[in-house]
C-alpha cells in the first residue's frame, strides 16, 4: 500500500464559462465538483495503474463529507480525521474564449494535526511507500511534515514530498527520499534560479534526491549516484497540475518497488505525459503511458560535468 | 409583513485577493460566505429599517442548510421549501490591486416549484406587499412568476418585481405594481435603448409602474400619473448590486404603506445611496439614508414633454 497524505484537501470546483468577463458578471455554464488536493490526484493515478493507494486527510463540515463521498465514488480507500474546520474549495475558471484557466485556492485550516499524525503512524506498518503532497494547512505545527517524514524513514519507507515554500523547507529537515519541486518552487526554497545547480545543492546538503519538473521539457533528477535530464519523446500540450501529480505517482511506485532513481525516470516522464493529455488532474491515459515509455530520452548530466 | 420571494437563492462567496492573476493560480487571502440572492438583500435592508420581512426560498443540500442558518444569523425569518438540488454558489473575486470585482454566478435549478407556489399563496394572507427578486431557476415553469404575481395582485397586494430577460417578460404578464430594471435590463426587455421611452412604453402597454435604476445618476420612474427623474444630492461610489436591492426595498415599503410612486422617489434614491457606500449587498448606512433623503432632486419629466 502506498500511503498518500493530503494535509490540505479541497473540493475542486471547475467553472466552465463561454468568456470570463473579469471585473464584471459571468454566468457559469457548467459546474463540476470533485475531491481534490494533490495527494488525491497522486492516489488516483496510482489506482489507475493497479497500485493500492490510501488517502489520509483531515476533513470537516459538509464539504468534508462531500470529499469522503467523492473519494468513495473514485474507488479510493480513504482514512479521514475529523476537523472542526470545513474542507476548503478551490475554484478553476475554464475560459473557452481565451483558452486559459484561472485557479483560485482558498486557504486550508485544520484543528486536528495530532490525530492526523497518530493515524499516519498507525498506517505506516502497512505501507510500502509514503507520499506527502500539497500545502501545509494553518493549524499544523511548522515541524509537522519533518516529524512525519522522519517517522516514515525510521520505518525504512521511501518518502516522496511535493510541497513548496516553508512547508518544503520544513519537510527537508525530515530527510525525505525525494522531493519534487517545479522550477519556481525549487528557486524559492534554494534561492538559486539555475535548476541543475539548485537541485545539486539541495541534494548534497540534505542528502535527498531532487526531481525538478520542467513542464513540457521533462525533468531534471539529482541524487547521490548522479544527475540526469529526462525528456518526453514528443511535446504534449495540456494540464500541468495533473502532470506533476502523475510524476509523483511514478516516483512513489518506483521507490516502493526498490527501483533506483535513474531507472524510474523513463516511467516518470511517460506517466507525466500521460496526465498532460487528460482534461482533469488525477487522470492518466494508460495507453499514452505505454506509448511514451519507449521514447523518453535520458541525458546523463555527469558526463558533461 | 413584506414577503420577499427568492426564486434562486445562493451562498454568496467573496474571495479577497491581493492581485487576481487571470490565467494563473491566485491564493485567496480571505473567504466570506453568506446567504445571497437579491431578495435576501432586499429583506435585510427592510429589516435594518424596522420593517418585518420574510424570505421565501427553495433550498437544497448542505448549502441549503447553510443558507437557512445564515438567514437565521441575520435575524431574518425564512420560509424554506426543500429542493432536491443543492443551493448554488456565486463567487465574487475582489481584486485589491485592480480595485475591481469579478462575479461568477452558478446556474440555479430546483425541483419544487409547486411547493414554493403553495407556500407563497399561504403567506399572502399575512403580507402587506410582495417582492419577487432574482432570476428564475431552471425547473420552474415559464409562467411561474406571472401566476404568483396575479395571485398577489388578486389579493390586492402591491408587487415589486426585479428580474431580467425572459423572467421579466414572463412576470409582466402578471401585471405587477412595479418593475425595477436597470438600463441594460430595460433595453433587453423593451428592445429600446432610450430609458425614458422604454419605461413609458412598458408602463403604458402593461399597466405597470417602471422604475429604471441608473446607478450614480439615480432613477427614472414612470406610472399612469407621470414620469420623473430623481437624482441623489451627491455622487457616491461603491457597490451597485446592493444599490438596486435597496431601491427595491424602498419601493416595497412605500407601496406597503399606500404611498404613491411620486412620493416615495426621495426615499428610493436615498436608500439606494445608503447601500452604495456599504461594502456588501444587503447592508445600508441608516445615517447616510437620513442625510441623503433631504437632498434628492426630483425632476418632473411631464413638464418637459
Amino acid at each position: 500500500m502506498i500511503l498518500c497524505l493530503c494535509p490540505s484537501p479541497a473540493i475542486d470546483v471547475t467553472y466552465n464559462v463561454a468568456a470570463f468577463a473579469v471585473g464584471e458578471t459571468t454566468r457559469v455554464r457548467r459546474v463540476t465538483r470533485r475531491p481534490g488536493g494533490k495527494a488525491v490526484n497522486v492516489a488516483r493515478v496510482l489506482t489507475a495503474l493497479g497500485d493500492h493507494a490510501v488517502v489520509l486527510a483531515p476533513v470537516g463540515g459538509a464539504t468534508g463529507e462531500e470529499f469522503r463521498n467523492g473519494l468513495s465514488a473514485f474507488g479510493l480507500p480513504a482514512e479521514t480525521v475529523h476537523s472542526g474546520h470545513s474542507t476548503r474549495h478551490t475554484v478553476t475558471v475554464v475560459d473557452a474564449a481565451a483558452g486559459q484557466a484561472s485557479v483560485l485556492t482558498e486557504p486550508a485550516t485544520i484543528d486536528c494535526w495530532d490525530a492526523v499524525a497518530d493515524r499516519f503512524h498507525a498506517l505506516l506498518t502497512a505501507a510500502e511507500a509514503v507520499v506527502i503532497s500539497g500545502s501545509l494547512p494553518s493549524g499544523a505545527p511548522d515541524d509537522g511534515l519533518a516529524t512525519l517524514t522522519l517517522a516514515a524513514r525510521a520505518a525504512e519507507l521511501p518518502v516522496v514530498v511535493d510541497t513548496s515554500g516553508a512547508a518544503l523547507a520544513g519537510a527537508l529537515a525530515g530527510k525525505p527520499t525525494v522531493i519534487k519541486p517545479n522550477a519556481a518552487e525549487l528557486a524559492e526554497v534554494s534561492g538559486r534560479s539555475d535548476v541543475l545547480a539548485a537541485a545539486r545543492e539541495l541534494a548534497g546538503f540534505h542528502g535527498v534526491a531532487v526531481v525538478a519538473s520542467l513542464g513540457a521539457d521533462g525533468l531534471i533528477a539529482v541524487d547521490a549516484a548522479g544527475s540526469w535530464h529526462a525528456r518526453p519523446a514528443r511535446r504534449l500540450r495540456g494540464n500541468p497540475t495533473g502532470a506533476g501529480d502523475a510524476l509523483v505517482a511514478a516516483l512513489a511506485r518506483g521507490f516502493a518497488r526498490g527501483t533506483a532513481l535513474c531507472d524510474l525516470l523513463g516511467d516518470a516522464v511517460a506517466l507525466s505525459a500521460a496526465a498532460v493529455v487528460q482534461p482533469y488532474a488525477g487522470e492518466v491515459d494508460v495507453a499514452e503511458f505505454d506509448r511514451q515509455r519507449t521514447g523518453v530520452r535520458i541525458e546523463d548530466l555527469e558526463a558533461a560535468r
